[in-house]
């Protein structure tokens, strides 16, 4: 492998790809594609489609599926993500050495973009010896959040902050900005604050057909979002979401 | 003028257009596209580029250019963008009118991504009667930032701030997050603070023939990106930039 393409694909509408990204994967010697786990069926789906619609017909001769190992969860979280990172970048190394004929250019199509909250980057720089690395940047789900609900990310000339879950349960509010983005929430950290004065735009599975989108004031809309996450992930079987929450302005 | 779509075009490479922006672009009765400024000359023909390449031989036909209101920048700054904002909507609203055939369908082409600095949306509100509006996603600077410097927006689980140049000059380092972007900046407001322990990713005319990266440890790179952008406005006549800086975690 010569050169290492992270194409970012967007995160669900099949149309979320520039005509950059499909000219890379059209480019691309080989494609490496995470095979479906058991709870995320459509996203492996989804980037076969992708694969099929900018490639025409051969786009299976070019596809190359591997398994994720799965992340050792019992002892230290950094220190277990830096573990599973090395064993990704080894089972790269494995499936492209096994293609012929031995590829030059190799793909992986990043859900989103390859710059937010995705680990392609990191394992990328394990490979020995390293590759020439292209970013092509996707639609994150915070664009498709607001787009959705045809909203602003920032209000004018104000900052935002872009966190996890985990963060807003540890930590409460971010400090320094009246806007945040919560992604990577398991957990529906948004039920951990105060809610006063602080509204919420919710998406699940944006882009995709399952797409739901909720906003109200935090105090009502908040136990709506509880409710309407279990029923989805009862009805689909897994869930994906994300949240944007504003408090009323209290600084000049 | 019943529709109006605001789609996103990426931040200056024609290829960062998604399918369902060149999509709505076709659907459009009318594409609305401010007339050259003096200094942002290519900001406008990259838009009719993009029609043309997307819409084909009638794309002119379809195409309505306007003046851009000034923005009155003596009085209060809030009230001033205020006025500036409803001068806008009334630009639009002309323009439209004086097209024939009526468009049911208008659209305009927006910068990056709608949500992310940029006024289309609150316009878009003082339009009336109010037109259905369609957001559509596009490839914002900070991701063509990063995709260029090959590098993550966040560290591993951590918060992000996006930010002004004035709000760095104001307030200082943002609490909460050792990763901030920073747009905006006509002003350098990195050079407020003090450099120790922070590296910074400088870009400019990202996406473009013109686009020019720098990146290092702040004491070093901060001077070389002054040079750089005093010598890049001298010849290209305008500059647009943007830059990310961390710094090192003292934080467990
Ligand atoms: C590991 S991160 C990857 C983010 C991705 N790189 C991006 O640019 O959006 C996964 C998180 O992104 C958000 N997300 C991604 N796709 C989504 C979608 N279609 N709908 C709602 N949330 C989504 C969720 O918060 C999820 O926990
Ligand atoms: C009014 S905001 C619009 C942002 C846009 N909506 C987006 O999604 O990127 C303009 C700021 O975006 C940044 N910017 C936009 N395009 C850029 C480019 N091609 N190169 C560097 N910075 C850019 C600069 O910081 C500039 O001051």
């Amino acid at each position: 492998m010569h050169e290492l393409f992270l194409i970012g694909i967007g995160t669900g509408n099949p149309d979320h790809i520039t005509f950059q990204a499909a000219e890379a994967i059209r480019g691309a010697d080989l494609i490496l594609i995470p095979r479906k786990g058991a709870d995320k069926a459509d996203l492996a789906d989804l980037r076969r489609q992708i694969c099929a619609r900018v490639m025409g017909e051969d786009a299976s001769d070019r596809i190359a599926e591997f398994d994720l190992p799965v992340r050792d969860a019992s002892g230290d979280y950094r220190a277990g993500v830096l573990d599973w990172h090395d064993a990704i970048a080894g089972v790269w190394t494995d499936t492209v050495a096994a293609a012929s004929p031995a590829p030059r250019k190799v793909a992986l199509l990043i859900w989103g973009d390859p710059s937010l909250y995705d680990s392609s980057l990191r394992i990328a720089a394990r490979l020995s010896p390293a590759p020439k690395i292209t970013v092509i940047p996707g639609i994150t789900a915070i664009q498709a959040l607001c787009a959705a609900h045809r909203i602003p990310l920032n209000e004018i000339g104000a900052p935002v902050v872009i966190t996890t879950g985990r963060q807003i349960r540890d930590h409460g509010w971010p400090e320094g900005a009246d806007t945040v983005v919560a992604m990577l929430d398991g957990g529906c950290a948004f039920q951990t604050l105060a809610p006063e004065g602080i509204r919420i735009w919710w998406g699940a599975y944006l882009g995709m057909a399952e797409e739901i989108v909720l906003s109200g004031q935090l105090a009502e809309a908040g136990p709506e979002i509880l409710t309407t996450r279990e029923e989805a992930r009862a009805r689909h079987g897994w869930l994906m979401d994300i949240y944007l929450m504003r408090r009323s302005q209290k600084r000049g």
